[in-house]
């Protein structure tokens, strides 16, 4: 671990071990220049196809390609087109003829350099093209950082749903360069950090408190509390995917707040809220339901409510109602009383999965 | 193992070794009616999605899915299109969209009934749909049998070529129904059994004699022979597939014959001839070349010749001009003088891989 002057750290690793699919998360300043070395060692690729949205390959691929080529890869630029509404089985097939143009062959390393969207549909891809490419993803965004990066999780949309088509794909290596964050807008920083306050608070009390602390210096991008912040967010997501990599345990608890985060994306077609804000309120919501059926004592929500509010996240759930917020929660259409794995909170740090209905969750009155 | 009067086995079970991924593959007469059972053990499912073409429908389906809910899973059945014109994108994309009506979750079993070509495209939606559900394959003609139900390469074409987008996807258990074969034309009976001789000729020159004495049997579906056949060729490939699940060594070997099959196949634009028919071409091929090449002794191309032909399997290359095979091997357009990882013979049930350029397996002259 080096230090600049301040003491401030510069670098760190941060492990995911998955057996025979562990891998690094890197975690610093100036990677992109020095990731391409680390790149060639983990995936023994010859060449590199780095998959990027213009915006996003126009300011850092400059960074990045020199890198790769000086450790010895072969490169091409294959951009993709930005945004959700364009992670489709339709994109995964331009990408797949990219490929093909750049001649991809199995020492092909795909490098997702974007925030969760590109990671999403170029790990789609790296994981089905020719049965699987090697796969190295450097977000550029706080929410892919934390959140995207770690799990192996990738996909792409349907016309029916969200992320209904993937697999459970792990990248060799993840290069976090936290300079990629200057360029990111406040509001999305905040976002971001929705999830890392997720993290503190499902698994990591003292983590939460240390956000009470200073979340404002981490939105303001402060290098001293910046890095070590990311390092515990992508930890203890790493720790609790280790024990669950393809989630039928204890990842679920990782979905705290994504319940209402969900209902509330799909009722407004996902325009004018970010996914890290629609999690902010799902969060709240369920700290407050959580206290309301004494499962944690109160206090809990006061505390994620002032924390969320310093940010400028939302916190209140949008005036739909009742009725279309129900009908968002069933999952089972069929089925109208069937039971969702609720995450709710214990206590701060601790939180466990519920079995409620959707009348359970959002009970009449509230 | 129970026998019937004759003395014939009636049922045969070969596992297929890889670690927690393994699975058997169940093999025997009016195993339609009883699979069920089995499937919901293997799987935990509570539903059953069963994929396949209209015309295997009609004919099997009445069989497997009152044994289905028999064993307590709701069935569904999903008509997919015949033929691997369809085996793209587009048709999983109608896949998923089925799998959706159906209302299929995780625990849902996708159930592949039918040739190579449906066990690919289902065996691709399962890796993929929900990021992956079980899966589990009924493969009804004799190549999907030996070839395609070992080893859970799923995957479907792109426009630019065959098998291009896909995953390693094992399935939860392979139930091979050898009644199936009764409707299956001796043409392609014939094709299938071009995968079984390859199986012996790479591995078992003990299983190569023995169909050197009894392929017509093989090919007549007599009994006493059709059974123990089928399960040697399954169990030579689970072997393999045991030893190196993603063809990065031994699992190439299967390949013999293939070099040139799919160049045959690529001109001939996957008309007019039968994989198993231009596997048959291709192995011969190598038969002569690997004795041309002094690596393995005079006779044995003899032998594969003599036993193709008493199937009534074609031989001879057909006449499209050598600079036209050429082409078609070379795999990297860019390196004219590639090698290839040609599949050669050392003897009979005995293979290796040599590196050639398409020059150097289609010398001029011959």
């Amino acid at each position: 671990v080096s230090k600049d002057k301040g003491g401030a750290r510069r670098f760190a690793t941060v492990p995911v071990a998955l057996g025979d699919r562990s891998y690094p998360i890197h975690i610093g300043s100036g990677l992109l220049g020095w990731l391409g070395g680390e790149i060639a060692r983990h995936t023994k690729a010859t060449r590199a196809a780095v998959v990027t949205v213009p915006a996003v390959g126009r300011r850092y691929a400059g960074r990045l390609l020199p890198s790769l080529r000086e450790a010895g890869l072969e490169t091409g630029q294959i951009a993709v087109r930005d945004g959700d509404s364009h992670k489709n089985l339709r994109e995964a097939a331009r990408l797949y003829d990219a490929l093909l143009d750049f001649r991809a062959d199995r020492a092909t390393v795909v490098v997702a350099l974007g925030g969760g969207t590109v990671g999403d549909l170029a790990g789609f891809a790296a994981a089905t093209f020719l049965r699987g490419l090697p796969f190295v993803q450097i977000p550029t965004t706080l929410l892919a950082m934390v959140d995207a990066s770690v799990g192996g999780k990738v996909g792409v949309n349907l016309p029916r749903g969200k992320n209904l088509v993937g697999a459970f794909y792990q990248p060799r290596l993840v290069g976090i360069d936290i300079d990629t964050l200057a360029s990111l807008p406040v509001r999305e920083r905040a976002a971001g950090l929705a999830e890392v306050i997720k993290a503190g608070l499902l698994w990591d009390a003292a983590f939460f408190e240390q956000l009470e602390g200073n979340a404002e210096n981490v939105l303001r991008l402060k290098p001293e509390v910046l890095l070590p912040t990311i390092e515990r967010a992508c930890a203890i997501k790493a720790e609790i995917v280790a024990e669950d990599e393809r989630e039928s345990g204890r990842r679920m608890l990782l979905n705290l707040g994504h319940t209402l985060a969900h209902a509330i994306e799909s009722l407004s077609r996902y325009r004018g809220i970010l996914h890290g804000e629609a999690v902010a309120i799902g969060m709240l919501f369920a700290a407050r339901r959580s206290e309301a059926l004494g499962l944690c004592p109160p206090g809990v929500a006061g505390r994620v409510e002032r924390l969320l509010g310093r940010l400028g996240l939302p916190t209140d759930l949008p005036p739909y109602p009742r009725r279309a917020y129900l009908s968002a929660l069933r999952v089972d259409k069929k089925r109208r009383d069937a039971r969702i794995q609720f995450v709710a909170l214990r206590a701060v740090g601790r939180a466990e999965t519920v079995p409620l209905t959707p009348a359970e969750i959002l009970p009449a009155g509230e």
